[in-house]
C-alpha cells in the first residue's frame, strides 16, 4: 500500500458524502467495522459518534483505524489506514450537524445526547477504480 | 452486542447480494479495511480472494474478521463479528463464479489467477434498521 499523499482524483472522490466503513480494534484485538459518516477537510477524516458508543472506547485505547470509503456502486473504492489524532467533545453539535447536513441535507435531529468528533489522519491507502487496481497489491 | 441466532430478518437481508466491507487484522494488530462480495449459507458468509492478496495473510495469522454488510440506502445495516473457520482453494474457481454470478450475473472473466475461499462463521452481531437501533448498544 503506498504512502500518502493521495492522488488528486482520490481527494476529490473522498470529499463526496460516501458511503463508509470504519474499522477499529477491539481490546482483545479482534477486528470491528460499523457503517459512519465522515467528512473530508485537508487530508483528515472527521467522524463523530455519540459519547456512549463503545467504538470511542476502542479508538481511545488503539488509535489506530481503517476506513473504507465506498462510490454509489460500491465498485469504486478507497481505503485509508491511519490513526485518530484528535479526540474533543462536540458540545455545541456543531461536527455532527455539519455531518449530518453533508449527508441528509439538515441539522442533527437528536439534541439531547453528548457527542464526540474523532479525526483520523491517513498514512497510506488502497484502492480500487475503474481502471482497476488503482494499485500493486 | 447479541450473540448468535440471528433474527429472520437479518438472515434475510443478508440472502441478499449486498454491498460489504470485511475488516481483517494485520500482522502489527492495527485493523484492516476492505469491500468484498460475499454469500450467505446456513449461517455462514462465504468469500472469496486472489491467492496473493495479503489479506488472506491476515486471516490465516488471525482469523478474527468483521463482516459489515449495507443495504443499498446504507442506513439499514448488520455487522457480524466472527472467525475464518475454513480456508480452501478455489480450484475450479466455483466459488468465485458462484460469487460473480450473485453480484453480475455472469461467471468471473479472469481464469489465470488462482483463488482461495475462506468461511466466516458469525459469533456476535450489531445491526441498524429503519426502526433504529437493532439492538442496545
Amino acid at each position: 500500500m503506498p504512502p500518502l499523499p493521495l492522488p488528486p482524483e482520490l481527494d476529490a472522490f473522498l470529499a463526496l458524502p460516501n458511503a463508509a466503513v470504519v474499522g477499529t480494534v477491539r481490546p482483545d484485538g479482534s477486528p470491528h467495522t460499523v457503517p459512519t459518516w465522515y467528512d473530508w477537510e485537508a487530508g483528515r477524516a472527521l467522524m463523530n459518534l455519540d459519547a456512549r458508543r463503545v467504538r470511542l472506547d476502542h479508538m481511545r485505547s488503539d488509535p489506530r483505524v481503517s476506513l473504507t470509503v465506498l462510490a454509489a456502486d460500491w465498485y469504486e473504492h478507497v481505503s485509508l489506514l491511519g490513526r485518530i489524532v484528535e479526540i474533543y467533545d462536540d458540545t455545541d453539535l456543531a461536527d455532527i450537524d455539519r455531518l449530518c447536513v453533508r449527508y441528509q441535507g439538515h441539522p442533527f435531529r437528536t439534541r439531547d445526547r453528548a457527542r464526540v468528533s474523532v479525526w483520523m489522519e491517513p498514512e497510506r491507502w488502497h484502492g480500487w477504480g475503474e481502471s482497476g487496481n488503482l494499485v500493486p497489491r
